[in-house]
């Protein structure tokens, strides 16, 4: 390695203003819905940057996007650096956008430099991460790693009829001419960069984070059924209410929940109380819970008494509890962590090592290649809203690590 | 006197099973919310029996329908019975109903006997009893008699954002040409029949309840506000969780309603979370409060606290308790009473006396004029429940003693 790459965070910032201008909504958030005549834009966009700078562009089956630098060898795996550019409905100008631009700024720092590669490096934007339009999210990730079968993805259909697989063709129609590659090819190495989304770095004052794993989710949807009755005249004794019972069901799960380290996520995010009318005992509670832990043993211990602890606290209701969602705790490839620590440690970029709350496109690479990612801070924690901000100089920590370890990977 | 009007207990049963149609729910139920078509439906149909009868029909600025039989001297106040057509979402056949069709069968019975009375005798059906669609309930009596000034009431609006002004201006407009009375009309006395909803009457085996008076209640409309956030990578001691705070207040509550007696009557029967996301942190929950009590002193030493309690568990979030309903125990007239006790002893009828667990429209009209009601058994004292249920024999005991107290009534 002879020269460092040079991080332009005017240049890194301007490109996050240009994208948010695609979808940009009067809150100063970004509607861009996955497959949608803006996410065509957004492609376009980073597709012209790509040939401005004569990298080559191709896609796959799925519409993954991807940007080649040549390799010394070319025929090796490339090592690969990418996230999504889809974004919630009420999203934000950096949850996404930031992973893609920073694998870009990197790239170009990289040629600009005239840093010679072993092997090839890629960016990539992922199709439909959020998964707001088109259910489940992570379609490109879980595609090209044959997570889940194309054809399953490609059946799924949105709000309006329209299915994934038309959205898609109209998508790719307005790009003829782009390269195709299968999915799934093989990738030496794969890093994402994003903002937090939680509060942490921002807290600690330190503008980069390794990100050690992703923390197991386990999802469950909570029936309670009761009796309805008149509320002015029924006796306690004689009252099957489900809110009761769904309250202290709720208000036990949280003592389950309590951890001193803070480390659990519980969230009861849909609670819905039958008939709804102020002078009637409800008949029937539905809730769901959100848990997550980034290890596996606490996600089983705590998760598996989710049942006994709904049951315990039904009183005279009847309850059925029923798990929608289990995801293990992923742990990303420690080669890659010590290589992303060992850049940031060269470069002097102070680092904090944390889990990922949220589920990423890392998390299905990891299956199929050594991968990681890492973070930067975002204001308050702030992110799936339009208010979502980050530090331009934080990006630009977070892309100089990221082109660092890019370049160690791509010469290993 | 000359003769005893004849109650027809078959044709009492057909005209329940007549209303029950209109908004029939599959588990044999009903749902006709106030001033929703099927509302306007069933005044139709008591408009039209009591056409057909001869009766004069009449409403007033909040949509109460009058069916009115003249007396000897009709410038004297009425004396009126009736209930109301409105239901729960999942109400039953009874609730209501049988208060307007025990005055209506007593008034055509009285009719049909030729018995002529010194006052006119009205039947009525009072607007917005039940509260389910625009709180509060009793709207149309509350109007009526003054406790509620009727541009309040009027401003009320539904879970659609449908004012209740603009829904009565719907069923009003179907009802062209209907005489328009004014609201607070002098009444000469106010009788209500009335299922007990409550085991009482069943359990002693005894079919008519004379009501001496109902429970006071007090009840609270709550609101706590927290941020809406990400479920998984937010940190409880960053959380400002709405469902979180409102389950709290909940159980503080319940803890704080605790009788050994039972006769405290504590129910949280409307409890809406936004948005209702299971991935998404709670910012709003929306609660109601619904609390009643026998005793002055209790009313006001619990519902002192509900304040207090509240905020002392809002954590976070802030919370603001707004009192929506204050109504002290009522006690009715005795000469009303003893009016009801004299005409079921005249027809040999058994009676008990019993206190209203449940808030009736008699309750208002007691402000303004002499008032009782009448009770009779309802199934398990199952009521506010599609499995409501009543005997026909029953329904027509309480009738022929309403008829009775009717013609005393509006001959004194």
């Amino acid at each position: 390695m002879t020269s460092i790459p040079y991080i332009d965070e005017a240049r890194l910032w301007k490109r996050h203003m240009a994208m948010a201008k695609i979808g940009a909504l009067p809150g100063g958030g970004v509607n861009r819905p996955a497959l949608s005549p803006g996410d065509a834009q957004s492609r376009s966009l980073l597709a012209r940057w790509a040939e401005d700078l004569g990298f080559s562009v191709a896609t796959d089956p799925i519409g993954n996007l991807f940007v080649r630098r040549p390799g010394a060898d070319d025929s090796l795996a490339p090592v690969m650096s990418g996230s999504h550019l889809d974004t919630q409905p009420t999203g934000g100008k950096f949850d996404g956008a930031f992973g893609v631009l920073a694998a870009f700024e990197a790239l170009q720092a990289i040629h600009e430099a005239g840093i010679v590669t072993k092997r090839p490096i890629e960016v990539v934007s992922w199709t439909n991460e959020e998964g707001s339009r088109f259910q489940p999210g992570c379609s490109g990730s879980s595609a090209f790693t044959g997570a889940i079968p194309l054809d399953r993805i490609l059946a799924a259909v949105d709000r309006d009829g329209i299915s994934a697989r038309d959205a898609l063709a109209a998508v790719l129609s307005s790009e003829r001419g782009m390269a195709m590659r299968p999915l799934g090819f093989p990738v030496a190495a794969y890093l994402e960069c994003h903002i937090e989304q939680g509060p942490r770095l921002e807290e600690a004052g330190i503008p980069v984070g390794i990100v050690t794993g992703i923390q197991g989710s386990r999802w469950f949807a909570v029936e309670v059924l009761g009796d309805e009755a008149h509320a002015g005249t029924t006796p306690r004794r004689n009252r099957r209410d489900a809110l009761v019972a769904a309250v202290a069901m709720v208000s036990a799960l949280e003592r389950l929940m309590l951890d001193e380290e803070d480390r659990v996520r519980f969230t009861v995010g849909r609670f819905e109380v039958q008939p709804g009318s102020p002078n009637t005992i409800p008949g029937r509670v539905f809730f769901t819970i959100d848990f997550r832990h980034p290890e596996a043993s606490t996600l089983k211990r705590l998760g598996d008494q989710v049942d006994a602890v709904c049951r315990a606290h039904a009183g005279p209701c009847a309850v059925t509890i029923e798990e929608t969602f289990h995801s293990l705790p992923t742990e990303f490839d420690p080669t890659v962590v010590a290589a992303m620590r060992g850049a940031a440690e060269r470069l002097g970029v102070r680092t904090l090592d944390l889990s990922s709350g949220a589920l990423h496109d890392a998390k299905f690479l990891q299956d199929v290649c050594p991968s990681g990612m890492l973070f930067v801070p975002c204001e308050g924690g702030i992110s799936h809203n339009e208010a979502e901000n980050a530090k331009p100089s934080d990006l630009a920590d977070g892309t100089r690590v990221l082109a660092e370890t890019l370049v160690a990977l791509a010469n290993a």
